[in-house]
């Protein structure tokens, strides 16, 4: 894990022109970027809604999880509407529904808080915005939201990454100040794949190794390393802060920072992990142009132009 | 999850002649068929090298796992061992060293106990062979013996499966009369991707579904499920017994059951898993010809002929 020399710290020059201060997939090299944006953008008051402990714990580690206290019975709502929504896969639109590799499996469901009212009055609802207004000290709007079905038997892995850097080099989100919500649906455990995070790594940003320039093509660097994050760097990320995977009840919601690296195991339990998850970015951090040198994603990812919306 | 009927229970006509009381890859429709074996086959004494407790558990669950208390030298001379083999890997018979598919890296050393005189006396220690003598209520033998290096990162998931299916229909093993044993050399934990067994799974047989007959081709199984144990007979399984990971710290050992149903979870996290795998096979209960209609597999699998030899 090499840390940058002052050049880099002080930015780079984008591929986009202007100054970029988290630079990522153009070096061969790994290297780690010291975050330059606050975590907690609110200070805390006695109204704020998290305790001072939960905020101090979030502040320092970058996710917080907690029960947020669903009843049996809107519990039972959101399964009913999730499964509602799955079955009438065939009327949504094609670009927002996500199967499985090999199956008719549904996987995720993209924009839910457009398609389901109650997944609207969840995602939009005094409770998780007041949280995410408080910790982004600013008006948010949904950046992405999803249903991840994760059935049991055949859940795949995902890789260690942090959301931002793919915010930023193909969605162009400017700075660190957008955060995940995940709201599961059934109790989540140790062994069906749950989400694991390296608590304190979002003080760093791990830029991805990647688009090497031409000249560096006979690199050393293993193929499997191209465009995630080294092994070196996540082995002393892992090495300071452990990996931890927030477990709990059905109704569990776990709140990550937009720079926390996160990853999943493959679940092959009869357990599924189904869950509700929702970006909200602080509205003065809505999307700009890529950092990246492709052409933006499309808007049910990342939304931009008419879509960004105070709630 | 569909009982089987009298007639199949009472053993089926093999593809090799004579009764198969677990035949398995001929059906296309799950079923599951109950254990015709003992799973102790020894009373319980005093002087026994398991407690009455411990006996107990593993008779009941199928498994059991306890810290054999390695010392750190110990410990520390097995891993050198491993690292020692693993560099000599290409003046090893290249059959017996699986390397991971894009990979340099070792996968797997097969038939260590004869490579290796530490691994020797580690597998064929008074310690280790008294267990297995006492519960299988014979002479027993080395089945097959490996270093599993499982690194960090990507290792890969294993699917569930009775290793019994597998000996029998592949290897010839007669009867349900061997187990495995599984000695961590570092700390499981829940998250890097661990043995999960479903305990009391031991007590039926689940065939796997596959090899159907022509005239079932047009089965509405996906082609997923040809050749693993059936969703449902699992769902069940695991609603009677649970999962669980034993865990521990380096120089825990795990004893299953051949016939358990067991799996493991992919690993993306930085910590390796690596164990020393080794199955005893009673010696009355020798290899015959396999039980599927495909020829042997090659010994460094499966011992068999002048390799049977009484520890």
């Amino acid at each position: 894990m090499k840390h940058c020399n002052n050049a880099q710290i002080a930015g780079e020059t984008s591929a986009r022109g202007g100054i970029d201060d988290y630079p990522s997939r153009r070096e061969s090299v790994p290297q780690v970027i010291p975050r330059k944006d606050p975590v907690v953008y609110s200070n805390w008051r006695q109204d704020a809604p998290l305790s001072e402990e939960q905020t101090a714990f979030y502040d320092a580690n970058g996710f917080l999880s907690f029960d947020i206290g669903f009843s049996k019975e809107s519990r039972g709502q959101l399964i009913d509407e999730a499964t509602r929504l799955a079955h009438e896969k065939d009327e949504l639109d094609s670009n927002v529904v996500i199967t499985e590799p090999d199956r008719e499996e549904i996987r995720s469901i993209f924009r839910v808080h457009d398609l389901s009212p109650i997944f609207e009055k969840l995602l939009k609802g005094t409770r998780l915005v007041e949280i995410a207004r408080f910790l982004l000290g600013d008006d948010v709007y949904i950046h992405q939201s999803r249903l991840n079905y994760k059935p049991g038997f055949h859940g795949k892995e995902f890789y260690w990454h942090s959301d931002f850097e793919t915010w930023h080099v193909e969605d162009g989100m400017p700075r660190m100040r957008a955060l995940s919500m995940s709201i599961s649906l059934y109790t989540n455990n140790e062994l069906n794949g749950p989400l694991m995070v390296i608590p304190k790594s979002h003080f760093e940003f791990i830029p991805c190794v990647g688009e090497a320039p031409e000249d560096h093509y006979k690199s050393s660097l293993k193929k499997q390393e191209y465009g995630v994050p080294d092994e070196a760097s996540l082995t002393s990320l892992a090495a300071r802060g452990g990996i931890v995977a927030p477990k709990g009840p059905a109704g569990s919601v776990t709140i990550f920072d937009c720079n926390i690296m996160h990853g999943s195991n493959s679940n092959i339990t009869p357990y599924p992990r189904s869950n509700v998850f929702v970006v909200y970015n602080a509205l003065s951090n809505h999307l700009v142009a890529p950092f990246g040198s492709r052409p933006p994603r499309p808007d049910f990812l990342a939304a931009r132009g008419e879509r960004v919306v105070a709630i």
